[in-house]
């Protein structure tokens, strides 16, 4: 029964154990999550860390609630143990006649052996006297005796027989009861494996799903979603400048002056300042910087790639453009 | 395409990091298979903790292998950084023209600039001589001016406008060559991210065996069962002893005297020191020492309860006398 009380604690300890286990799991889980969302967020494969990021998160979660699982499954472990010791106390209690029984016996037992000695010695006395031919009054005392002596072990015997009969009643009803009891305990402890049992597999399923997720994000995140989303976010526009034309001197740089035809707005993200209305209206407008060329010829040929099939790499004229002049 | 590179890194250093979580966690799991083959092994509970054991073992097996495959696949991402970093540096090469291009086309804007002002400002002179009434001759001296500078801007549009064509050329062919690049990187990421994906599956289907497999042996070790093998590992036997009778003495103690009838040998593991052939006549016999009653007489509550339903808790007798003693 002890050893029961001992089976309840080493299942609390290993559960424990296997509690800490999933928590640095979980944790480690969550670390990794956040190295994912410090992925870069450049480049055509920026939106895949995101993916990442999410399964990370979530089986950190899973392994986080089998934690919580296998913390609540402790407390019942413990609250089982201790309902353990209370039964275990009364039985003790119950067992009060099985012990008496049992030293009773072991008394007796001792009385027997005495009893079944003297007899056998008074047997050897009585015929070492009828060999040595002794007086015959001497004989008849020997004998009478080793008669008192076989009585005296015949009811030794009997007394014995009787106290064995208490004691195999007694030992009987003890262990039928340890018997019951350890099959409750049995029953109670398969009981909780059964909860560890169920935690670990409903955390399975749900690390399953997970895994579908993954699987299933990075189906649906195609090659071409991911260039178009870069082209979008890196891109600056879909129009293609018109060619230079010769530009007439009409008092243009009067500031009441003549009309000035103007462009569409288009921004690129990151470069620099915007201009909230840039003049577009030629390459000679007056941002014929640097950058304005790169602009309008970026955007001239993200014009002439606009069509299916060759589409959405303006960025990569960018691309080009800084990768050119870091070299 | 440097960011492709880093989505390279980055993505074997996040597996690296899979990796080594997966690491930990076998570990983890194997001390705790460590711990549960540290479970008692008294009691009727000692055989669940093979169970864990098992159980926990191969959970351990199974995440060591995910971070062999984790690392077979940081190899894998390795090889293949190392072939993208060739096939940039290859591409760089073949971007010189691109390069050109460009260049020629910031230097002609740079042109056309200059170009243009010269014009205008030779307009805004002629109109300003008109408006003050110069002299004829400086009138027409302006006017051939202003027709030079528009002849050299038109010259400048037409050699931008050729030099534009020339860029978009290159330009387009290298977007075209960076798009191919991109998508051949992209592939090639999620191939690896496929690989990953499928070792996480198969080590989730892996695990989820090892939980059924738990399950079922904890359901096919029954409560009689577990029962049963205590009793059979720590009883004494199953044959009740005879009842105490009359013990005749005729010369039992001469050595060359009278037949002794001698009875089934039968052990206790692990209760001192064994008889090969113990005299179990009857409870009489020599050996008559606690020791021998207590065999005895558990052997003897052995056999009444040796039928189905009250059989194998001979051990329960032991268990009760050595826990008895301990109060």
């Amino acid at each position: 029964m002890k050893h029961g009380q001992l089976a309840t604690k080493e299942l609390a300890e290993f559960i424990r154990e296997r509690a800490a286990i999933e928590e640095t799991y979980s944790k480690s889980m969550s670390k990794l999550a956040k190295m994912a969302s410090n992925g870069s967020t450049l480049g055509t494969f920026a939106p895949m860390w995101d993916v990442f990021r999410v399964s990370a998160d979530k089986l950190a979660l899973c392994h986080l609630e089998l934690m919580r699982k296998m913390n609540d499954l402790i407390r019942d472990i413990n609250k089982y143990g201790e309902e353990q010791v209370k039964i275990h106390r009364k039985t003790k209690e119950e067992m009060v006649g099985t012990v008496e029984a049992v030293q009773a016996l072991q008394a007796q037992n001792g009385h027997l052996q005495k009893s079944k000695e003297g007899y056998h010695a008074k047997c050897i006395e009585l015929e070492r006297l009828k060999k040595e031919g002794a007086p015959q009054k001497e004989v008849e005392k020997a004998e009478m005796k080793s008669k008192k002596a076989a009585e005296s072990f015949a009811l030794c015997i009997e007394k014995y027989n009787r106290v064995g009969g208490e004691f195999e009643q007694k030992m009987s009803e003890s262990a039928q009861k340890f018997q019951e009891i350890e099959e409750t305990h049995l029953r109670q402890m398969k009981q909780l494996i059964k909860g560890y049992s169920h935690s670990t597999e409903d955390t399975h399923v749900q690390v399953g799903q997970v895994h579908e997720e993954f699987k299933q994000n990075v189906e649906n995140i195609g090659i071409d979603n991911l260039i178009q989303k870069f082209a979008e976010q890196k891109g600056t526009g879909k129009d293609r400048p018109a060619l230079v034309g010769f530009e007439e001197y009409m008092t243009a740089l009067a500031p009441e002056g003549g009309k000035k035809s103007r462009g569409k707005a288009f921004r690129i993200p990151g470069l620099g300042k915007r201009d909230k209305e840039p003049d577009s209206t030629s390459r000679l407008s007056n941002r014929s910087s640097r950058h304005a060329a790169f602009l309008d010829w970026t955007l001239m040929i993200k014009s002439v790639f606009h069509k299916p099939g060759g589409r959405c790499f303006g960025a990569f004229v960018r691309g080009l453009l800084s990768w050119v002049s870091s070299s």
